[in-house]
């Protein structure tokens, strides 16, 4: 079993770097408050006597070495970079929890046959540089590292660039790492393990996703003095595309979302109506089919709207991931290892996208997940018992103790 | 008559300082570009003879005396700051019609009455500090000086503050100076004299405001992980504000406006459904009592909306003024002077505020406007041809000497 108290101080230190303004945290990718997690994270592995590769992305690999030379290594991490106002358990427990698998074993004096690496993804979560997951995401192929480097914040600042500025280039190309299993802990975020009262989520799928960006494009004109009938309104397309969101989700029931975190109105000026109104409608669901009949008919009824309004639309997708199924015998190890553990446990789909969806394309993969209270994360109140993430890092040491053969 | 090429070059060497990006103008309130502006402005009245006043919001008054030591001076002005994407014209083309019209009398060598008061009010625009006509509506006892000073720009940098940082905080108490009349001319960013092929509108009227801030408090949460039934999604409510509004507008017809230029998401993430959503509402009618039931009939709804998605609901007035009636005597001049001049013109109300609205509550005041094309304004594509520009400053130079007595 792992050390919950050892575990949970790690999680609270992490937890000093980039503070919130709520008790959570602001650590955003490629920040120098991401810079300064990294650091404490490395030394924490030089502790625990584990040797670091980055790679051009700035993902971080943390390698315990197996006993059997030809061995493919056991991957078992997730992300320390945390939404603008995240949470402290987002991504982190399962870095740490990562870390604590490894002290545990160094503890015990226990080796592995297959090399353990302790992985720390970049920019996972996509908030300062859309898609999310970029880095696993170029590790499976599925962008090009220029694709990647060219990602803009909203202040116009390259991740390339960014990347170099905070030191964490590497020199390892993207993807060259082969895996023999990909494991990641994760919180819910969600409110179902809590509801049914299981402190273990057996992930079997994740949702699919489309980020569609959209840029509508209005006439800057005077709210006084623009006569109703005049008005090319991006905002009013704007507010019926919401609608229209909210109306596919709701049609596409059960286990489907739709929803808007982000928009910018340009000038953004009391008295102008928009020239540009430029936001980001996130939908998700694990059928595939329904998926992309959600995102066609989003795309058409936007196109509708805006034109009764004489307003321009343009639909950009910032990020994607079709519906993901992890692999039978990985989840059926944390399947095993909760019931051996004694823990209440049940299947569950992840709502969220998670760096595992990717590790998915290019080897076996799975995640565990534990509950989070009343489900809430990306929010700076996002809240877990030491109960709860210590019975997940147990899970996690046994599952992988069977991938990794001791 | 006035000088149609100088005042021309006038306006086109003022629009250097704080260029935009399309042909415009940013030179906002308070900013670098402001103060570069002023000191151009200055320089121009110091070459006219003109002496300088600066009064604690930051007003220019620079004064070309008259014969009569006993007589009030005539104002005439009206702003030089811009939009963050605004026009070469908008306020700019009623302070340099004002320096022309002086230009003028020296030299015909025409000495008046009453002494003429070229003026530039402070932050008319409002953009970048709500509410707008801030300095001519502390002039006119509309706000206090204590809460002009304390207005806040979207970085939280107060106005007081940065009046004192570009180095135009005046002596003088605000509204100390008594006026005889105020003249302001202007463009009419609105599309009706174009339409109507009239050179002058003779400004009857103005209609009167409401800036309505919300602010929607929803719960911040995962768009991924989080069921639609468990959302606080304040940006729904926001959509349905909108068209909302939108309805009301279009259900006070004719001669009512409303809409929304101003928009925040926070935390604004992709992935984060907003804990906050702030936007402001402009709704705008010449009728008193209709204006007041859009003003009621938008916060009822407002509410109703909130609550049904459970969504916090709060509405601060940062903008107000009553519907205006302008001095019947002014209007007169001004409409008798496009008759002797010879220009069409038509009877007009003001679809946007004006320090001329402020000014006509301590004075007898009146507008002159020319027409802009395809009514645009707020838009750095804003247009006006040289021969409107002059005709409207002729009507200007004609009315203020009949007030001004020769
Ligand atoms: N786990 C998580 O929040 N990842 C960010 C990507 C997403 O929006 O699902
Ligand atoms: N003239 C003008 O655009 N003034 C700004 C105040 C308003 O929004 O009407």
């Amino acid at each position: 079993r792992i050390n919950g108290d050892r575990l949970w101080d790690a999680i609270m230190e992490m937890a000093r770097i980039g503070p919130g303004v709520a008790g959570g945290n602001n650590r955003q990718t490629l920040t120098d408050e991401d810079a300064e997690g990294r650091a404490l994270f490395k030394e924490w592995c030089d502790e625990a006597g584990l040797s670091m590769g980055v790679d051009k992305m700035g993902s971080m690999f943390m390698t315990r070495p197996g006993t059997d030379p030809d061995a493919l290594p056991v991957y078992v991490g997730s992300h320390l970079d945390t939404q603008p106002t995240g949470g402290k358990y987002d991504g982190v427990l399962g870095v740490l929890s990562a870390l604590e698998l490894v002290r545990t074993l160094n503890d015990l004096n226990i080796k592995t046959k297959h090399p353990i690496v302790v992985t720390n993804w970049a920019n996972e979560e996509g908030a300062r540089f859309a898609p999310a997951m970029l880095a696993s995401g170029v590790f499976a192929g599925m962008h090009t590292l220029d694709y990647a480097y060219g990602r803009k914040d909203p202040e116009g600042k390259a991740y390339g660039d960014e990347l170099k500025r905070i030191g964490w280039l590497g020199e390892e190309e993207v993807g060259a790492r082969k895996m023999h299993a990909y494991y990641e802990y994760h919180i819910e975020q969600g409110p179902i393990l809590e509801a049914e009262k299981k402190e273990i989520g057996v992930v079997t799928h994740c949702q699919g996703l489309w980020w569609l960006e959209f840029t509508l494009t209005g006439k800057e004109a005077h709210t006084g003095s623009t006569p109703m009938a005049m008005r090319v309104n991006a905002g009013l397309a704007m507010a019926r595309i919401l609608e229209m969101v909210q109306k596919v989700a709701m049609d596409a029931q059960p286990n489907a979302v739709g929803g808007v975190g982000q928009m910018f109105f340009k000038p953004n000026s009391r008295n102008v109506l928009p020239g540009t109104v430029t936001f980001t409608v996130d939908i998700r669901t694990v059928d595939q089919d329904k998926l992309d009949g959600m995102r066609a008919a989003i795309e058409k009824q936007a196109a509708e709207i805006c034109e009764e309004l004489g307003v321009g639309c343009s639909v950009e997708p910032v990020g994607h991931f079709d519906p993901v199924t992890f692999d039978p015998e990985l989840v059926k190890n944390v399947r095993d290892a909760a019931v051996e553990l004694g823990y209440g446990h049940m299947d569950i789909v992840s709502g969220a996208g998670h760096d595992a969806c990717w590790a998915a394309k290019v080897a076996p993969a799975t995640m565990v997940m534990c509950p989070c209270v009343d489900g809430l994360s990306h929010n700076e109140a996002e809240d877990i018992s030491k109960e709860w993430a210590t019975a997940g890092a147990d899970v996690l040491l046994r599952a992988v103790l069977k991938t990794a053969e001791i």
